[in-house]
């Protein structure tokens, strides 16, 4: 009896075969983005020097479903299938009768959800006779997930890390270098956008913002490399997509139908990979689920930015995207999940956000971490402090159903284990943990330097 | 078609309903533990202050399959049955015709096979109105189980965590802390033993041993705590032979019979939670594999030690043991795998030996990293260094197997993750990691101070 499970595994063979590309079913395709020299939208040539073809061509593609490369698929059967879950003994505790379900990703050999698009972007860069990547990366899972992926392709990876987390965690750096990776703190000096900063600020904590003008910068600057981006744009969101045809198919084996699905959002490619393949079967009619993003209280893009175009970085060096942002030059605070500390949103996202296809909320942290002690002293996993959001919220959630009655069934992905990130629960349980207010004029002042379009 | 696949999963109907028992089926029990004091074998009225009588029961049972209770398999579904990978990639890496197979274990919520007991000595305890568990722990693995299945049950858990540990793996220590537990440094001033230790040496790093001693004295000295231990012990070997049992019907499924099985021995309930049920198939001449246990070149108690009756502690609280020891005195050199720096050898395990049911080599710390680099950029998943030494042992097979062209398939347990021992890949990686030599005085020293049985 299926429905009597805790967990539902699927074999191997139930890898989905494609990608759900949820354009192709948009009254309209998200706005371009725009070259900020010409204003005008980019075109493959511009972004060439970045990007595979491939990968171009999937950014812009309106195809419903993409094949999944057998080679692809047999990388991710070291992981993939993952387990759905129901969290029967966190229920219990609440004492909720909404039955919670969560679609686990920190089974990945990087820990995370991330490598479900490392892998594909390895894939289609060794197949056009790139030998090197860079990447950014900020708490360090997705240039885990891209180092991993370069191992199984014989590429080299170069990665600049936020200084903060390159000197906060040692041992991500380390577990990319496991895996063959070079690692700069960033700002570094080996590239213009980061003396730039070092100039102004030597000691400087660094950005997500500043270390992707440095991957970028260097990878347009050389014939054998390129670019990888570990969220944000259309392909990435694509390629995550596996997580929600796998778990679209798992809850029907529990014999559910969802009531409430919930996804944290940093760039958006976790809730995205959940989510889509649900909004499509409810575009079509067959499900009619709620479905919310939860965003940090101290990055709050959705709830608290404006929708415009803008830079993807810092520096100013990528083309503009039409987004929820807090202005390129919004630093957020210094919360522990790392992973959400961008001040822009997938433009994808954005979109389907201001079509009303899902709603949004923000959670401060000392919440997400209270929910994910709890979470780990019934469930067992302890949940990154991303998806701590995310947990936070079905939480609630089953909070309410536990004063209405209401037995709804909630789906979330738990994207990644928070065993690198016990620095930040030992300070949420000795009591050094705070929130952080943002006051609205540091957000306006930021967006007062949007780019005019 | 099972045989072309990566990875065999098991639907959680096929947890076993039964541990296995392997005293059943030897030609004579191993040799009793005696009390120190009077040379006579211990009774159960000797143990009740450390265990409930369950697993007193247990330890000396000689029934061939023990019901494993309903609510331990409850928990066990939150992460078994665990799967049964082939190690496709590292096999075309090495280019050998071998096959090799690793049951792995560090997707449980602590990371390694040490929850596999944890959770019924918990549940146990728990049945017997016991309020609060002690222990020790080394690299952290156990004490991370055990503090898991304590928050299962609404057990305190108190743990004596190995100064040198818990001052270098902060995180660790932080990991318990998220599950409730409460951590001390050992040697600590809270008992007699540590006191004692302290007085000679108040910066020492302590060692397995003393922290025992610590964790056994709290135990004996109040009514309402117990002792667990998370090795050594028939009734701990035999909880881990659900590993086994779920091997053998996932090597099956890939239509697969096993040429050697491998393991890592430090107490040796992970090698024997491997090998039991294979050895059960062994006996009854349905299989032949060659089984071979690994340690470490640095602490090689069935290579290098001598089988005699010793203590299981350095201050000598505990019933002698016989085993393959080199003597309760020895500190073996600080090698990062500290989940096998253990003076001793499960009692059970040296028996098996003695009757000559498997083998034993050593291997030294920097070739079992190379092999855990090696592994992780094929199969993705870091080997925590425990493990690392079979996974280089089976490495060595197969290197061998492409010598003599023979397709032998390998089995072993990859029984936990090494997220929590990046520091030590770091050092590997950098060059730092030195190998130590063991001359053969200090063992002799060490030897020379065995009680005479």
């Amino acid at each position: 009896m299926a429905h009597e499970a805790t967990r539902v595994l699927l074999d191997e063979s139930r890898i989905p075969r494609t990608w759900y590309n949820i354009v192709a079913d948009l009254p309209a395709p998200p706005p371009p983005p725009l070259h900020p020299g010409t204003g005008r939208p980019v075109g493959p040539e511009d972004l060439a020097p970045l990007f595979p073809m491939e990968l171009i061509a999937q950014e812009a593609g309106a195809e419903r479903f993409v094949p999944i490369p057998d080679d692809v698929r047999d990388v991710y059967r070291l992981w993939r299938p993952t387990p759905l879950i129901r969290a029967r003994r966190l229920e219990r505790a609440l004492g909720t009768p909404a039955r919670i379900y969560y679609k686990y990703e920190g089974g990945s050999p990087s820990g995370s959800h991330k490598a479900n698009t490392a892998v594909p972007q390895a894939h289609y860069n060794a197949r056009e006779g790139i030998r090197r990547l860079t990447t950014e990366t900020g708490a360090g899972q997705w240039g885990t997930a891209l180092a991993f992926a370069c191992a199984q392709y014989g590429l080299e990876c170069e990665i600049w890390m936020v200084r903060a987390s390159h000197d906060q965690k040692p041992h991500r750096r380390s577990l990319m270098g496991v895996y063959g990776a070079t690692v700069h703190a960033s700002p570094s000096p080996l590239t213009r956008a980061g003396e730039a900063i070092l100039a102004g600020d030597p000691d400087g904590p660094g950005s997500l913002g500043i270390a992707i003008s440095e991957a970028v910068e260097v990878a347009a600057g050389a014939d054998d490399t390129r670019y990888a981006l570990g969220s944000v744009l259309n392909h990435v969101l694509m390629h995550q997509t596996v997580i929600g045809e796998e778990a679209l198919e798992q809850l029907a084996a529990f014999g559910e139908t969802p009531d409430l699905i919930v996804g944290c959002t940093g760039g958006g490619s976790n809730f995205a990979g959940l989510a889509f393949p649900f909004l499509r079967e409810k575009l079509a009619g067959r499900i009619a689920p709620e479905i919310r993003a939860v965003e940090p209280a101290a990055c709050p893009s959705f709830t608290r930015g404006t929708y415009a175009y803008d830079f993807g970085d810092t520096a100013g060096l990528t083309p503009l995207l039409k987004m929820h942002t807090l202005g390129h030059g919004f630093v957020p605070d210094p919360i522990h999940a790392g992973g959400l500390r961008y001040h822009g949103m997938s433009p994808l996202l954005s979109h389907l956000y201001e079509l009303g296809m899902f709603g949004a909320v923000a959670r401060s942290q000392t919440e997400c971490f209270e929910a994910g002690v709890r979470f780990a002293r019934t469930e067992g996993i302890v949940p990154a402090p991303e998806p701590a959001h995310a947990v936070a919220e079905a939480i609630a959630e089953a909070l309410r159903c536990k004063e209405s009655g209401e037995p709804k069934v909630i789906l979330t992905a738990l994207c990644g284990h928070g065993h690198f990130d016990l620095a930040a629960y030992d300070r949420y349980l000795s009591g050094e943990m705070r929130d952080f207010t943002l006051p609205q004029e540091r957000i306006d002042a930021a967006l007062a330097a949007l780019p005019v379009r």
